[in-house]
């Protein structure tokens, strides 16, 4: 299917090759970004910046605090919490010193922090660039410098109530962001264990049938057997019983019926899992958010350090644009299959212990929002949008009809920038009067302030409003006054 | 002098070292960020939002649109652009791949964004982290990981006008933050050019004779000359030349003096760099800032890539205050002599080129503030201040009196957040009402919404003012208005 495709991609290589080598075919400079980062031009930064504001403000409204860490870590601190995706940890050259590595998560560093700093409650967010050697894909929106926007909240608190408004604030921040319908899937690493327990998985393979079911999500049932039976050496019968149950989805009253399975109820710790999604759903009904909330037994997410409630939400709608999207890309193609997760999280009371000196606990549950996908959403509602995204605030440009006048401009714009105005002004000594009002509409800025021989001498501006094309002469006096009411209305 | 301070030092050294070590003696974890790294905690980071607060302000006031880059760049990209610094970068370890390093400076990848992109003209800000294998100082707010706050003009404009707008920036900023009084230092790569040529400096030894001189804000005029004759090879009286120019200091007068003086106007290129300073100084006297800005044939700046106009602002007021911090601590004794520079930039229209095939030229110049050193400072002063610095944004707290209410609680949160309201509530099923309003006072929190099972059947909340501990009751259908009225002043 996908040999015309594979046939294009060799020949952009090739095109790609043939750009690096100058005319006399010496090896040149590569003008490029690594492997899976990209630049954020300013049209993306204004929109990213649209996205963090909404974000931070559900953020603040919880009302967490912020931290900021450190963009590598020392490398044992990250040893041993990423289970196989440690491989896509990046490393730092040893030049010397410590070893060190970037950070894969905010979550392990906001762990550090915490044993470091002897905290034992707090709410707090963490917008930062995580790193990640995976294979990119960047139509959809999977990098390798990537943002992660976390919510956490650490403390010993009665159960459920800080979950559930983990909960809340994925439903509150993808509403807001208007990025169509949405499912947050939830369930219970204490569910999952019990589960594999009552199936017959042996103890030690818990972790890794685990990463298998993990993959239901991208693969058929058929194939996750396949896997769990000739890869994983599990038997037939364990992986028909969990194939069974993976297959329930439910609310509140699937976690009922589950207390009263003669298999799962044999399980303590399955049982203590399944009371505590129906405690869960009871705190998110008051929070009127069970509608988007499905309790599904095949949601296993892969990080080692969950504990107990797990749960990632998935866009139902939107995924249809971007899958279009990839079709043309026979590269991408199997991957189209899944629909992104844009959120994700979960309950994690182990992982402090693991950093303090005396094995202090501090439970703690959180959710990170994917951000990259979303950002690669919105932009293409942007592109679609018939609405120009402004990059800049600018309310007036300073612009002169005559020769001569910089000088004028400078001293006038000055003023302006003292009163707090968001104003430009030409670097050119004469710019023609056309050139300066074509580049208000080309950035959008609605005023320009001209000066001119009778303007100066009268002690007035003329006010132009680019959109009309409407003169008014202000004075000098009531020139910022003028521009505020126009402007910040 | 710092005998006991070195005794104190080892002292702290081998504590640390017994805290690595477990009661068994064994090697522990140890809890720390990289050298020369630090973790900001809520505190500062609230004082960190308000100087980037002020600061991107500004940037806006003045039209700037901002970019981000990744973190890492490919090696090859940063190599030959920062002379003997370039030791102190970064580099990740090779995993197969890319040879990549992290950035040193904002300044080189905004370069390969611009030729890669093709761009000839933008203005834009971008505030992010720079990365420097140094010798960290904390104290004075020197680190290895450290923001920079860069704003730069690109294209092919009239002389010096985009220049002056960079030193109004700075002086509306350092105004703004309020750090004391500030002198902005000014001096041209032109004239240094040009000097060390009328003084017989070789034209081989330009650059380095340039670094010693760059040392004169750290070392006295006694032990650069030392540098310049014994270690550079320079002959005396070359040196002495170079001493008496170096000494004087100015205003447009001093362009002036100089364009007149026998030997400096032998050369062209100081002639240029002359006349552009006294150009310099005709706009910032239009912008009301040459109260600051002094003429300065000492500033040299390390960076390699200048090639025109080059300042740098110091403090000359708050420096006091750190100079008595630091001298308290033995090993920074020497380095509090210098006064730390706050911002610094200048024009670099040869680095863009370096990145073009064909080396098409963008001029640039731009200014990159210091952010490091003004937050010791802001912590400083906040820590000094009787005012306390809040770190959530939070306006009423939901609280119950009696036991059993945790569910009214909920429901009365969630329509608090759902309306905007930033709000928070105990996550425990029975808190007690005093350890509720105590959370308030510690986290400055000025309401409390209180319900009862009276409230409740009376369809009221209890509105209780911290600061005053005055009461009213509020309908529900009022209490949302009541809230903003209240705290949204």
């Amino acid at each position: 299917v996908c040999r015309v495709g594979g046939g294009l991609l060799e020949v952009a290589k090739l095109l790609a090759l043939k750009a690096q080598l100058g005319d006399d075919g010496k090896t040149q400079f590569v003008l490029k970004t690594p492997k899976g980062t990209r630049d954020y031009n300013p049209k993306q930064m204004a929109i990213r910046e649209k996205v963090f504001n909404t974000i931070i403000r559900c953020f603040k409204r919880h009302g967490a605090e912020t931290i900021d860490t450190p963009v590598f870590e020392l490398k044992e601190t990250l040893t041993g919490k990423y289970g196989e995706d440690s491989k896509l940890i990046y490393d730092l050259k040893d030049q010397g010193g410590e070893l060190l590595s970037l950070r894969y998560d905010l979550t392990v560093p906001f762990a550090r922090y915490l044993a470091m700093n002897k905290i034992t409650n707090i709410k707090r967010y963490h917008i930062a660039k995580v790193y990640r050697r995976d294979n990119p894909a960047m139509t959809r929106g999977r990098y390798r410098e990537f943002y992660q926007c976390d919510f956490d909240i650490a403390g010993q608190y009665d159960a459920m109530i800080p979950d559930a408004e983990c909960l809340k604030i994925v439903h509150e921040i993808l509403n807001e962001l208007d990025l169509g319908d949405f499912r947050i899937k939830v369930n219970d690493r204490r569910i999952l264990d019990g589960m594999f327990a009552v199936c017959g998985v042996p103890d030690d393979k818990f972790r890794t049938i685990c990463s298998t079911v993990d993959k239901l999500d991208k693969m058929s049932w058929e194939d996750v057997k396949k896997e769990m039976v000739n890869e994983k050496g599990l038997s037939e019968e364990a992986a028909d019983q969990i194939g069974e149950y993976v297959s329930m989805q439910g609310g509140m009253d699937l976690a009922e019926r589950l207390l009263q399975d003669h298999k799962m109820s044999q399980s303590k710790q399955a049982c203590a899992g399944l009371s505590d999604i129906k405690l869960l759903f009871k705190y998110l009904q008051l929070f009127h958010v069970t509608d988007k909330v499905v309790f599904d037994l095949s949601l296993a997410r892969g990080l080692d350090y969950y504990t107990g409630v797990i749960y990632e939400a998935v866009l139902t709608q939107a995924s249809a644009v971007s899958a279009a999207n990839e079709a043309q890309n026979c590269a991408n193609a199997e991957e189209s299959v899944s629909v992104g997760s844009v959120a994700g999280g979960g309950r994690y009371d182990g992982l402090v212990g693991m950093f303090d000196p005396k094995g202090r606990r501090v439970p703690c549950v959180g959710v990170s929002i994917g951000i990259e996908r979303i950002f690669s959403i919105m932009e293409q509602k942007a592109e679609a949008s018939p609405e120009k995204v402004r990059t800049t605030e600018v309310q007036i440009m300073v612009a002169s009809a005559q020769k001569n006048l910089l000088e004028e401009r400078l001293q006038l714009i000055s003023e302006l920038w003292n009163a707090g105005i968001k104003a430009e002004v030409m670097y050119k000594k004469n710019p023609k009067l056309l050139s300066q009002l074509q580049y208000c509409e080309e950035a959008g800025i609605p005023l320009v302030a001209i000066l001119g021989e009778q303007e100066l001498k009268d002690g007035v501006v003329k006010l132009r409003v680019v959109a009309t094309r409407e003169e008014v002469d202000i004075s000098r006096a009531d020139l910022i006054s003028e521009i505020k009411r126009r402007t910040e209305a």
